[in-house]
C-alpha cells in the first residue's frame, strides 16, 4: 500500500480554470455575458480570454507576478478573472470605492506589474500612480475601453501604454495557457485593509479556490445555465467566487457598471434573472422601491454579512425574492457557513423562525471544521448559545496568508491549526453558529469593511484630537456606519464641530470610511488598565436613534 | 509571496467524512436510512459508525489495515462505507456475485484482517475462508445480523467473532474518529478483477473520493435531501460514491436486499423516491414491466457504462423517470464523463437527439482533462468523430494504482500524466467523445463487468481446449453477455457439447462470468503474426440473432 503515491495523472493541480476550458466546449454556443449591446458566447468568452493573456505574457509578466484591476462589474473585469491567472500572473481585484492614496499604497504593496483601468476610473487610478515615490517603478497601465471599442489612441491619455480590446485584438487565440505548476501556488490577492502601514493583503491558492468555488455552488443549489446578474461587487472575494462558478455551470453573467433599484428591476425582467448576490443594503432597496410590482419568476438572492433585518427579507420574499443569507470572510474566499434550513421549521411561528433565520448556521461541505472557542486558551466554549467565544475554521479553502505581513499571518493563522475569525459568537445546542460581534475592529457598512483602526489612525493624526474610537453604529439602510467617539486635547481655545472633523477625515480616506457620526466627549470610557471601552462606545451608539440626516445635526 | 505556504488551518486533509459528522447536526432529526421496518435518523447513523468504527478498533485493526465487507445493500453495509474509515482502515467491498475461490483470492490479496459479512452470505464467505492455504493468517469475522438483532449466540457459526449489532451496543459514541494524516492516504480498494493470479485492486485516497463526491453531486445536479432508492450495488464504486453523496446532501436511502420490478415501483411509490441509480438492464427491467402506471412525480435515473437503447429511454421516460448516462471506471472512482444536454438540441428530429444522447460527452468538472490518443505515440487523434483512439484521463479523482500490482499500475498510470483507460473512442468536432468499444478485455452483462481473459484462462484449462476466445454478444436485456469461440484439440474421439462447456466454467467462475454462447470452430481466425482476431469475433458475435433461450439450444 505504501508503494501507491501520488503520480502525474491524478495528481495534476486543482484549478478552476479548467471550468472555462470545459465552457467553451459544452456550452460553447450559449450566452456568457450581457453588457448594454455587447453579448458574448463561452466560445468568445474563452477566445478573449486567451488572447488577453498571451497579450499580458507578451508585456514580460511571469508567473507570480501580480496584475491589478480597477474596475466595475464590466466584461473585461469577468474575463480578467480567468485571463490573469491564465497568463500565470496573480490576479488582484482593487476596490473602487477606495481613494487615490489607498490605491497607491496596495499597488505599491504588491508590487503589481501592470495594472487593468476601468476607462471610468482612470483619473483616480492615475492620481494614485503620481503619488509613487520617483524612486519606485512604476506599473504598466491598461486601459480598460469597455464598450468604447473605437476609442482611438488620441482620446487617451499616454500613461497607458496599451487598450484592453486592443489586447484582445492582437492577442493569440491558441495561447496555450499556464497552468499552474502546484495547486498551492498564489492564483488570488485581495486586500481587507491598506490605508495604514501594514496592509493585509489575502492570498489564495489555486487549490483554495477550486474547493470553495465548487462548494458555493452546492451550497446555494445554483443549477446548470442561471442567469446572473452582477450586484455584488466582482472586487469583493472575486464576487464571493461565483466569477468562476458561472463558467462551472455555464450561467449567463448580467454585467452592470451601475445601479440602482429601477435598474435592477429592468434587468431581472429584461433577462429573465434567476440568481443574484449582494449586500443587505441591496434588498433594503429592492423592499423599499415603489410601486414595484411582483416578479415573474422567483429570484435567488444570496447575501452575506449580518442576517437582513427579518422586515426586509418579508418584504422581499412576497415580491418573489427567495433570500438566503450566508457568513464569510475574503480570508476563506467566499461562504463558509450557512443557515441550512430545516424543513420543520416552517411550521414555527414567525418569531421564532426569524430567530432561527438569523443564525449563521453550519458549516458548507468545503469547510472541514468550525468552532467557537475562548481566544485565549483555544477551548471549545459551551453550546449553550450563551457561552460567548472567538469563531475558529479549519479548512482547504482558507488563505495561505497575507502577503508580506507574517505577523498578521501567524497571527490569524495559528500553528493550533486554525484560522482565528476575530468575531465572536456562540455555538448553539443544536450545533448551529451564530455569530455576535463581528471583529472588534470591523465595521460592515454597504457591504465594505471598515477598519476602525484605519480610521482612528487618521482621527489620531488631527492636532487637536486627544484620543479617538471608532465603533460601528446600526443602521437600518447601510446595516452599520462609522461612529466617531472624541476626546479633544486641553487647553484648545476653537473646538472643531462635528462637520470638521468628517471634513477632515474625507481628505483623507475613502468615502465609505469616512464616519457618519462624530460624538465628543470629556474623556472616554477606560478598563482599570486604561485601555478604552469599545463595548460601552458601542452601547452607546446602539442607542442613538437613527434617523435620516442624524449626521448633520450632530 | 514565496513565504506563503501550506499551515496547518489551510491544508487540513479533503475527507468526504466529515460530510456525515455535518449531516448528524444538519439533518440530525431527518430520516437517513429506510429498510424494511428499520428508520434511522443521521443523528443515529453517525452514532452507529461512531460505535462501529471504536469497535473496530479494539479489534487491533491500525491505519492503513484493510477490511472488507461482503453484502448487499442493507444499513450497514451503507454505514461501513464511514465506519471502516472512520476506524483509520481502507474500506474494501466485494462484489456479491463472485464466487468463493475469487473471494478468497482477493481477501488473501488484500491481506484483510477483518471481514463483515451479510447473514445471507455467510456459507460463500465461510467457504471462501476454508480455501485458504493453513499457513495463511485468516481475517477476523463478524456476522451482520440484518435486522435481526436478538439473533442469540447459538444461532451464528463460532467462525463469527462478533455481530454487527453487538459491535453497535458495545461501540463508544464518543469515539474520536481517525482523521486521515495526509488526503493522499488510502480509503478504499475496489476490485475490478480478481480470478487470475494478478488481481487488480483500485486504490482510492481520501482526497479523490472527496473531490469524486463533490463532482458528482453537481453533476447530477442532486439537491437537498433527495430520497435515494439503492438499486445500484454499493460495491459498485461505493455506488458511485454517492453513499457518502447522500451524507453530504441529507438524503433519505432507501436499502434494499434483493429486487425485482415490482419492488422498486413499490419503494418509489410508497417512500417517494427522487433518485435512483442502476444498470441499463434496470431500465429495461422498468420498462418491460407489465400493467405498470406513469410515477406520481419525476423519478431521476442515472445509469453508466454503456447509454441504453433509445426504445427503453423512450419508454421509461414516458412513465416519468428523467433518464442521464454516464462514463465511468472504478479507477476514476465514478462518473467522469457524461453527456451534457444543450437546450437547442431538443428542436432535433428525434434520430439526431438520440445519435447525440449516445455519445458519452463531457468531462465532468472535477476531471482536469479528458482526451483521445494513439495508444502508442501519445497524440491526439484528429477531432472529427472518426479517427479512433485510447480514452485518457487526468485529474484528482483518478486512483492512487492498483494493489501490489506494479505492472498494471505502470501500464494504466503513465509516466506522461495520463491514465490510460482501455477504451476506444473517437472525439467530436464539438469536443464530445464518444466511445467505440469498451476496453477490448471487458464484457459488461447486467452492469458486472467480466475480464474476457480470466473467462479464456478457465477455458484453457479444460483439456480439450486448444484456443479460446471471449468477446462481447450484444444483448437486449443484459447488455452484453459473454460469447465464447473455441477450437478443439486434434484426435478427440468425445467432443464436448456446449452445455458442458459451460457447465465447466459454472465450477469455476461467478455464475455471471460465464459464457452464455459457446462457440466451436475449426480454427480461431488470426493475424499475421498469429494473434487472434478478436475485432472478427466480436463482429460474428454482434450479428448472432438475439432470441431468448439462444443459449441453450446452441
Amino acid at each position: 500500500m505504501d508503494q501507491l503515491r501520488p503520480s502525474p495523472a491524478n495528481s495534476s493541480p486543482l484549478t478552476p480554470l479548467t471550468f472555462l476550458e470545459r465552457a467553451a466546449v459544452v456550452y460553447g454556443d450559449c450566452t456568457s455575458i450581457v453588457y448594454n449591446a455587447t453579448t458574448y458566447t463561452w466560445f468568445d468568452t474563452y477566445n478573449r480570454c486567451l488572447r488577453v493573456a498571451s497579450a499580458i505574457k507578451s508585456f514580460g509578466i511571469e508567473r507570480g507576478h501580480v496584475v491589478s484591476v480597477v474596475a466595475q462589474n464590466i466584461p473585461a473585469m469577468y474575463e480578467l478573472q480567468f485571463a490573469v491567472p491564465m497568463a500565470g500572473a496573480i490576479l488582484n481585484n482593487i476596490n473602487t470605492r477606495l481613494d487615490a492614496r489607498t490605491i497607491s499604497v496596495l499597488l505599491r504593496h504588491s508590487e503589481s506589474k501592470l495594472v487593468f483601468v476601468d476607462y471610468h476610473l482612470q483619473s483616480l487610478v492615475l492620481e494614485s500612480i503620481s503619488l509613487f515615490p520617483s524612486n519606485v517603478s512604476r506599473p504598466i497601465l491598461i486601459l480598460i475601453n469597455d464598450d468604447h471599442d473605437h476609442l482611438d489612441h488620441d482620446s487617451w491619455s499616454l500613461d497607458f501604454l496599451e487598450t484592453y480590446e486592443n489586447m484582445v485584438k492582437k492577442g493569440n487565440p491558441d495561447f496555450n495557457w499556464v497552468r499552474p505548476e502546484s495547486e498551492w501556488e498564489p492564483m488570488t490577492l485581495n486586500y481587507t485593509s491598506g490605508t495604514t502601514s501594514s496592509p493585509k493583503g489575502v492570498v489564495h491558492s489555486y487549490r483554495s479556490i477550486f474547493i470553495i468555488t465548487f462548494d458555493s455552488l452546492i451550497n446555494w443549489y445554483v443549477p446548470k445555465q442561471p442567469v446572473y446578474l452582477w450586484t455584488l461587487p466582482m472586487f469583493h472575494s472575486n464576487g464571493w467566487t461565483y466569477t468562476w462558478g458561472m463558467a462551472a455551470v455555464g450561467g449567463t453573467n448580467i454585467c452592470l457598471r451601475k445601479f440602482d433599484a429601477s435598474i435592477i428591476y429592468n434587468s431581472i425582467n429584461r433577462h429573465n434573472v434567476t440568481h443574484m448576490c449582494g449586500a443587505p443594503v441591496i434588498l433594503n432597496m429592492l423592499a423599499n422601491y415603489p410601486n414595484v410590482k411582483p416578479l415573474k419568476s422567483p429570484v435567488q438572492f444570496l447575501t452575506g454579512g449580518a442576517p437582513p433585518p427579518a422586515a426586509v427579507v418579508l418584504r422581499t420574499e412576497s415580491l418573489g425574492f427567495v433570500v438566503s443569507h450566508g457568513y464569510g470572510l475574503t480570508e476563506a474566499a467566499g461562504v463558509v457557513v450557512s443557515c441550512a434550513w430545516k424543513l420543520k421549521w416552517n411550521l414555527f411561528p414567525a418569531t421564532e423562525r426569524a430567530k432561527l433565520k438569523a443564525r449563521q448556521g453550519v458549516r458548507t461541505l468545503g469547510l472541514t471544521e468550525v468552532n467557537v472557542v475562548d481566544p485565549e486558551t483555544g477551548v471549545s466554549v459551551k453550546r449553550d448559545g450563551l457561552a460567548m467565544g472567538e469563531v475558529v475554521l479549519r479548512g482547504g479553502c482558507l488563505m495561505l496568508g497575507y502577503l508580506k505581513n507574517p505577523d498578521a499571518t501567524s497571527k490569524c493563522l495559528r500553528e493550533n491549526g486554525w484560522l482565528y475569525t476575530g468575531d465572536v459568537g456562540v455555538m448553539h445546542p443544536d450545533g448551529y453558529l451564530e455569530i455576535k460581534d463581528r471583529s472588534k475592529d470591523i465595521i460592515i457598512t454597504g457591504g465594505e469593511n471598515v477598519s476602525s483602526v484605519e480610521v482612528e489612525s487618521v482621527l489620531y493624526s488631527n492636532p487637536v484630537v486627544n484620543e479617538a474610537a471608532v465603533v460601528a453604529r446600526p443602521d437600518e439602510y447601510w446595516g452599520e456606519t462609522p461612529c466617531a467617539f472624541i476626546s479633544l486635547k486641553e487647553g484648545m481655545i476653537m473646538k472643531p464641530t462635528q462637520v470638521e472633523i468628517i471634513e477632515f477625515c474625507r481628505e483623507r480616506l475613502p468615502h465609505y470610511m469616512v464616519p457618519k457620526t462624530v460624538v465628543f466627549m470629556e474623556e472616554l470610557p477606560k478598563t482599570a488598565t486604561g485601555k478604552i471601552q469599545k463595548f460601552n462606545l458601542r452601547g452607546i451608539a446602539k442607542d442613538m436613534i437613527s434617523f435620516p440626516g442624524a449626521t448633520s445635526r450632530m
